[in-house]
């Protein structure tokens, strides 16, 4: 590994648009503080942890911090590889994708938790379901449905997203313990003192970085354009999440390397980011709406509150979706491609 | 009962505006022009009704048109009692009520019927319910939950509302038949020849019907100012449900009204009504799901599916609510009051 003179010069605020700076100098900083916060959050991810919690508040942050950087800095790892030694970066890349990854899942159940019973909530909170009046079948009219299923639901799912949560928090206790992460740690402790640049890096950053960074904002782009249209009668054509989370990858990627490339992050970005995070939950959450209902032996009731949340959280994607596409600055389609 | 002389004088369309031209003769033509339509689908509804039917293509219409005029028969009665034998109006609207109210009830159903089954189709047309990737539950992961459900709840629907509809029907047959009809039909062939005015409606239209006009246009901006705000959360919330169908009758009154003082229809606000009608239907439909889903004994995955479908209904009652708003042409609240 080869680490270009011009890395003494980095500045505070790396800035690519100036001219004469080169790439390392740039890309350095960025890594550089992005590793130190990894570092850090580890640290305090360790003195805040007991084997047998399932999380304490600052453990919690901690792990959040340490999800932070690692997407930083792999994102850049992948954006900028030309810049940088390459096996190592694709390598470590792969490592912080799976450490982030690990750490996300715990948080992930306990969110969509909330976020489920925050919606049967909301669902159980009218006053009652319609009365029977419409219907030829005289039965139990005036008995209300979604009292009692809601009820149920919400303990079928705390039940089994609690669970699913206690095994992701043991596994990322586990995952932290390994001497799988103890690598990544040292390479991300190389990369805070000492970045493993490519030749090229040498280079003005106007080439090395302003390209790749531009082929990502091309790649999400296409991404938007290709999007398949709404259709408002459809909110249950799952087949239709899959670019939608494709999209929201990229759409780090890019905002992650304009945050390199400009030197600061933008909020433009972050709120079609977040609308796209909204609508990954409310899949999510969609879907294990629908997984409790294939619980065997489960009530009516229970299975008709599960209904109507799954369509309820159908209907956030939806919403998601028109939140995204209102944020969006750029041509919604076919003109974002030329 | 009287009939002020001037009512020879009516033109072939009246309008209120006119000055000099008497309430009876802008009211006069309306009315007959109604109550021969009524006759004249009376008699189509007759030579094509066999007992045994539920229904031909030529009785379904000859009973929709039958429907129309007594809902505007009955409207002007109400509105312009005070140029009308009030005792004489009064009694026939309550029984052009009663026949339009179980005329429809037959046609309700199977409209709902028709709206239930393709929103399970359209719900169920996607390829497959999300997989289990998200519970911790890990039994019956790949099963699809909605294609079953959405079956075994398009049967039971079919069951339920198709015997409702059936009951409908023969109600609706006998009510034709009975005493208490042919005293509504003779009171319309009257009414088709010799309108029972008040002495009052010798008097200039401009006072006798833009007053009562108003009156029923304020009475609506009222009630539209007055409806409860959007809660996009809560669309469950049947408790709202109540002011936007009285808003819905106060739409028509006031519409017929216009009719008959502008002596035109109003584009706007047949538009308006449209999307209330809409609203009622989508009600009712959540209505007829949530009964379904009182049926003792059924499947835990025909539960579910009504009650994505219940959910389905009701955001179709939001979005008929946010089409109202939109083709609204007044200010929406407070303003409308003044």
């Amino acid at each position: 590994m080869r680490r270009p003179d011009h890395q003494t010069q980095a500045g505070p605020t790396g800035a690519a648009g100036t001219t004469g700076v080169s790439a390392g100098a740039v890309l350095g900083p960025y890594l550089r503080t992005q590793a130190a916060d990894f570092l850090r959050s580890l640290r305090l991810h360790r003195e805040n942890t007991a084997p047998a919690d399932t999380g304490s508040r600052s453990a919690e942050q901690a792990a959040a911090a340490l999800r932070r950087s690692s997407r930083r800095i792999g994102s850049a790892l992948r954006t900028f590889r030309t810049a940088l030694d390459p096996l190592w970066a694709e390598q470590l890349r792969t490592e912080l994708a799976w450490l982030s990854g690990t750490l996300a899942r715990e948080h992930a159940y306990a969110d969509r938790l909330t976020r489920l019973l925050e919606a049967l909530h909301g669902l159980s909170g009218a006053p009652a379901l319609p009365a029977a009046r419409t219907s030829g079948e005289p039965a139990d009219k005036g008995r209300p449905v979604l009292g009692v299923g809601a009820a149920r639901a919400g303990a079928l799912l705390e039940r089994q997203l609690t669970l699913a949560r206690t095994r992701a928090h043991s596994a990322a206790l586990q995952a932290l313990g390994s001497s799988r992460f103890h690598a990544v740690a040292d390479a991300v402790a190389l990369l805070a003192s000492d970045v493993p640049f490519a030749a090229a890096a040498a280079g003005p950053a106007g080439e090395l970085l302003s390209g790749p960074a531009d082929l990502a904002e091309q790649r999400l782009l296409g991404a938007v354009a290709a999007l398949p249209p709404d259709e408002p009668a459809k909110p249950y054509n799952e087949a239709h999440d899959a670019p939608w989370h494709q999209t929201r990858l990229l759409l780090r990627l890019h905002r992650y390397a304009h945050e390199v490339v400009s030197g600061a992050p933008d909020p433009v970005l972050a709120a079609a980011g977040h609308a796209l995070d909204l609508h990954r939950d409310a899949v999510e959450a969609a879907g294990a709406a629908a997984a409790a209902a294939r619980t065997p032996r489960i009530a009516p009731a229970t299975a008709y509150a599960l209904g109507v949340l799954h369509a309820d959280q159908r209907h956030e994607v939806e919403a998601a979706r028109t939140v995204f596409r209102a944020s969006w600055p750029y041509a919604a389609t076919g003109a974002a491609r030329s």
